[in-house]
């Protein structure tokens, strides 16, 4: 079960806090691509209006609190749905939980009535202390009720918990809403499983459960995780120059050996095979790149996208499904979009494909080998065949035969001293004014 | 009273330390923007030959230190621009001192002779130190002169203090050079206020008070006034995907639930209304971008630009001292400068509007629902109806009416075979070099 | 001698460790760049098939250890090339070593049988420790026969030694491969020349010692050379507003008074003079850059480009082999590759040099207050006379004199209401789909 009602006041945000994004995608999703590979199934508890986020974690089954009564009346919504077996209670604001961590709580969980995950944070502040003895909880003691000796304690409740169907049914119909706020805390289950038998407590690094209730904190889990991913890279052997300005995404596939200067952003679906280097202020996002290819600096590789061996891609240029074969070049301010380029061809700098007639996008076809002048501009659908030449500053609007040359541009004239002519009664111009 | 007649030596740098740029704006601009908000009349003591300093602090008074003999002698200059009331002696080189401090700083005036700021440093190093005696600053003792006892203290003097006018000025006038230095110090006025009566004071961050007398302190002093915006920012509901990458200026205004995703720069003048992205590597100064507009990756806006609902600015293009109506796109490799785009209307890539004849700047005007084929280019002035279509690779010089389609450009000719020619006499001219 | 043999098996990489770039080249070649600073002769021993990294070392001696058997057989293999005189052992992976090191190692060498570089690590793990007494190093004792009091010691050994020739090359024969791993270590020297005589030490910071065995630690000595080459760079009177964000090389040179805004990056050879600005998102290598001119936003300068005085050069702008003369500019979008650009003269945006016909580079030269209208392609080889005009979106393949004006593009021609048969059409094809 995940709770993911919570409206985040402190996001000053119109969007469910569970929908904000971290990594590239909502927080929700992280918490569920990683329950789905621990859980049978996944239960989300949503608060009212939330249609955006059921959708969001369709096809898993949605629940909602119309009010809000506390977290132990968020998990009654879904206690319909718990089966049999053990529940989880997980939350979307906890997104970072890792699937070890939701493994050891569910082992800890066998011959105990409960299990719970407990932190150690650097500022255990005000965060509720478990009180221990072994591997045994004793108990969980908010803050405002804990003594300063239990204050001392720096092992900290992160609230997520985890028992049988049954009895957890049980214990949510037990809890009170006897306190200030008048709502059904969770956390009282803890009190209600003790009394019964024995709890037990797994430990996960703060970094998993820090809670997101700001967007600073948000900020946080963000470097948390790309701290994690960035770690992971180069423990592949991937080289990150400046690490800290690297942003991936949690599905980036980076190969050994692949190199990538400061300041490059992936969005999702990228795979860099093995000896590719990535070049300062890239922005790559939905594709694949191959041995031996240079991206950048400053290319922006979007969905659909394909660049082979050896390919080159330089500055300024956008490439969206495109298809660039073995050892094809790309240099300079060039956008390619719905096209294919055969290997060897070189695209000159000033390249563009016009893919949208205002209705349609459509497709552009080069061959291989060719060489593209520069500033040629492609209106699609068209196609250039293999060894074709394409003559700089062309417009070309139909078929290019196989080894031919296309012009398509305007025939050069000089006037003599006519630019002297337009800069005088330009000066004239401006010395009247 | 401003102190901004200093050299800043270990800046080694030809323009006085005053005028080094923090968060966008010079060091003074800073504090006189502060200080504005808390005085009725601000004076600045410059060195000499720093009329451009002097100009950067108009309509305000300055006076001229022209001999360096210290911080008293420096306060000396202005003691006939003091009036009435009041005085507080700040620095130009403590440009992050809050109007919260400065107004804390009078409170504690009142009913003492004399009010300072004082600090706890990190590292109180060789700062003065504070000693205290409940809310009374009985003196300040340099590090030089302090016993071991003194050092101890970590209540530093950051130089900042309040008076009466009057008695200032005549402090200022017992104050004595008799130091190795042979200067005048504006803090032996501490001790002659406390012989005559209270000396009360008043606690800052250290990030407020922090000196800048170096590059690396004014990098230092950039970083916290960093800090400061982004915390504000996402506070009100700002998404910073990476705060550490996003550089923001003292006037930069956005709304709640905008999105910035990392490596942003912000100049001057800028306003983001709700519901706006800003994609990564973007460069914003001197405009608006109202709610759903996504703008970037690689964008750079510049001073004079609107951007309407929902549009759309993609990489690599800039827009300077353009209105894009809502729903408008431009996205990839374009420059719009002085033109305005209705609404709906689609720039095609390459889209280039001609400006500048070298002398005169000229306007581009096109209407709603237009189409604008790629690599297009505008001689302005000149206009373009609503819902006309320029074809791709023209070059428009006259206006085009409404509706219409405009073609400039060459003709397409293809010559059969040509390309192997061309190419088998390169590689023969290659084979003879 | 410096000792390059090591694959680095937790770099998971196909390259030597020696081959991994810092501050944009190989390790090996900033170390052999300190060494030359200081030492005679270089020798350097590489891994069997690393014919790359020898030629790297070039002009220097390289002996290849064939089989791996650890340090101190390392170095034997290339006693034969000791000489006579002091011999020092470095290591590639300890690239950050500085003269100053190299120096002081040299200097307590004399009048003792053998001097150690020693350090204070911030946590020293499980380094050897250096007992000493004074400034005499009794013995080096390894961290797993350390007893918990040597432990306690907090100077470690950083492994670089410098002895005589000839008392080297004996206890290189004396040392005895009696251990687990059945290697021979060269630290077990420092016992040989301690049993002789005096053995002393210098202290370095840790920074110039950690080791560099993985990714992320090839990650954090960038992260301290580039701490280093910024603080150079701030106190010889450089501004760089966010440090963090600006990428130096070893050999950049940077005058005062220039100003480097957030997220630059500089490759190899690079000179900039004072009062230039280079703004965000600037990526420079190879090129000279004189006072007063304007480099970025987003502007790439590569090798063999000279930016004259008072030049400005704008966003999406690459410059290769370019030489722009005083007062030039070239401001929007534009690709200049093997061209000179006379002064005063204004590139507009969009511009384009065709450089490469496939097989040759050729030129193009622009001459002094030329105005070359936006979208202009220059098919080099071309030249364009002093003054001339290049109307806009005109292909220039013959050169233009000077004063002369030239065109090169289609004519417009305007089709009333074409634009909107057109788009109907467009929208009853999309209607039938």
């Amino acid at each position: 079960m995940i709770l993911a009602a919570g409206l985040g006041t402190r996001m000053r945000s119109t969007l469910p806090k569970a929908m904000h994004r971290l990594g590239g995608r909502p927080m929700i999703a992280h918490l569920i691509a990683t329950a789905e590979t621990v859980f049978d199934r996944i239960v989300v508890v949503v608060g009212p209006g939330m249609e955006a986020l059921a959708a969001l974690c369709a096809p898993h089954a949605t629940v909602v609190q119309q009010e809000r009564l506390g977290t132990g009346h968020a998990a009654r919504m879904a206690q319909d749905l718990f089966g049999e077996g053990d529940v989880a209670v997980l939350y979307a604001d906890n997104p970072l939980i890792t699937a070890v961590t939701m493994r050891a709580l569910l082992d800890a969980r066998q011959g105990a009535e409960l299990a719970l995950v407990a932190m150690r944070p650097a500022d255990p502040g005000r965060y509720g202390r478990v009180v221990t003895e072994g591997d045994r909880v004793l108990r969980v003691v908010e803050w405002k009720d804990a003594t300063s000796e239990e204050r001392a304690i720096d092992l900290c409740n992160a609230g997520v918990i985890c028992a049988g169907a049954d009895a957890l049914r049980g214990w949510l119909g037990d809890v009170r809403a006897e306190n200030v706020q008048g709502e059904y805390y969770l956390t009282d289950v803890v009190a209600l499983a003790a009394a019964k038998g024995t709890v037990r407590f797994v430990e996960a690094p703060e970094a998993e459960l820090a809670g997101i209730n700001s967007r600073a904190e948000l900020a946080r889990a963000e470097a948390a995780l790309q701290d994690r991913l960035r770690g992971e890279a180069m423990e592949a052997g991937v080289t990150l120059v400046a690490p800290e300005t690297v942003f991936l995404c949690a599905d980036t596939v980076i190969e050994p050996d692949v190199v990538i200067e400061p300041n490059v952003v992936f969005g999702p679906g990228v795979t860099l095979r093995s000896h590719v280097t990535i070049r300062a202020f890239s922005h790559l996002e939905g594709c694949e790149v191959r041995g031996g290819a240079i991206i950048g600096p400053y290319a922006r590789l979007r969905p659909g996208t394909l660049c082979a061996e050896n390919t080159h891609v330089g500055n300024f240029v956008e490439l969206k499904a495109v298809t660039l074969g073995e050892g094809a070049k790309a240099n300079h301010l060039t956008y390619l979009g719905d096209a294919a380029i055969g290997p060897r061809t070189n695209v000159g700098a000033g390249t563009i494909t016009c893919n949208y007639d205002g209705v349609f996008k459509h497709r552009t076809t080069i061959g291989a080998d060719a060489f593209i002048g520069s500033d040629s501009i492609f209106v699609a659908p068209v196609t250039v065949g293999d060894g074709a030449l394409v003559a700089a500053g062309s417009v070309i609007t139909e078929a290019v035969p196989a080894e031919a040359a296309a012009f398509g541009r305007g025939r050069q004239v000089n006037k003599e001293g006519r630019a002297k002519i337009l800069r005088d009664s330009l000066l004239a111009r401006k010395e009247k004014r």
